[in-house]
């Protein structure tokens, strides 16, 4: 399904559901990080997704993580929560929702990597080559916070 | 509006909804932690209540606290998660809650106690008379969670 990021844009659609989600910030013990290509925008990213009725919020990061990267991880902790009424997504189906996501640190714990139908590249990125990827101004934040270990509590925004 | 909680019931209803919401654990100078007598089933809480479409999770954070308290917050941190798909809320309307709730740290910084349509008694509680109110057994344990400083992380459940 495709999906378009609006960011503090005054053309925006105005926001009509809110999802609670998760993206994870997986560490290898090289300390590469696993990231996916999106099949839905082309960009690079945390594997992550929405929460489903019934699970727990640990369930959704294990779940999601396992089904768009075949890696099997434990949460470590949680780096950071973004809820900026300003950024909103606008799904094919009309939906526009208004970004409510919570990033975690997990860690791998077996598995391995795969595509899925949301990911055409499946990879641990070496932290120099970080930079030089196509990933949006938002997720690229998030990634910042997880990775700034001078955090003693969750970036709040 | 009614609610019933249920924990881990197995005669509880399936969860048909997922709102996140907040609850704030507001200490001021004293130590003394703000509470409300919650009017739909006379408990004391935390005060706290649903995000909604937009505003940012600290946005919730102050307007919920202000509404049933008349205190004016702002975040420090956050300090846990609560997440468990077996806790359940039913509403007179026939939702179906499944818990979402996150839990965090505030400080006062202006306004003056008042009640609200959602709380009977809004009141500074001294700590030593907290372990005598009658408070449900989820809504007791983020306090503790929110108050143990040897936590360094979230409490993620």
């Amino acid at each position: 399904m495709g999906r378009i990021d609006y960011l503090h844009d005054p053309d925006a659609p105005p926001a009509n559901s809110v999802v609670p989600s998760v993206v994870a910030l997986v560490q290898n013990d090289a300390g590469q990080v696993l990231m996916i290509q999106r099949s839905d925008n082309g960009r690079w990213a945390l594997p992550g997704g929405g929460h489903d009725v019934g699970e727990s919020i640990s369930d959704t990061v294990v779940r999601e993580v396992w089904e768009e990267t075949g890696i099997k991880v434990e949460v470590v902790d949680v780096s950071g929560l973004y809820t900026d009424p300003g950024h909103v997504m606008k799904y094919d189906d009309g939906e526009v929702r208004q970004q409510f996501s919570i990033c975690f640190r997990a860690r791998p714990i077996g598995g391995e990597l795969r595509t899925s139908n949301e990911s055409t590249q499946v990879r641990w990125v070496d932290l120099a080559e970080l930079g030089t990827l196509d990933v949006h101004p938002t997720m690229r934040l998030r990634i910042e916070h997880a990775m700034d270990r001078t955090r003693t509590t969750p970036y709040i925004g």
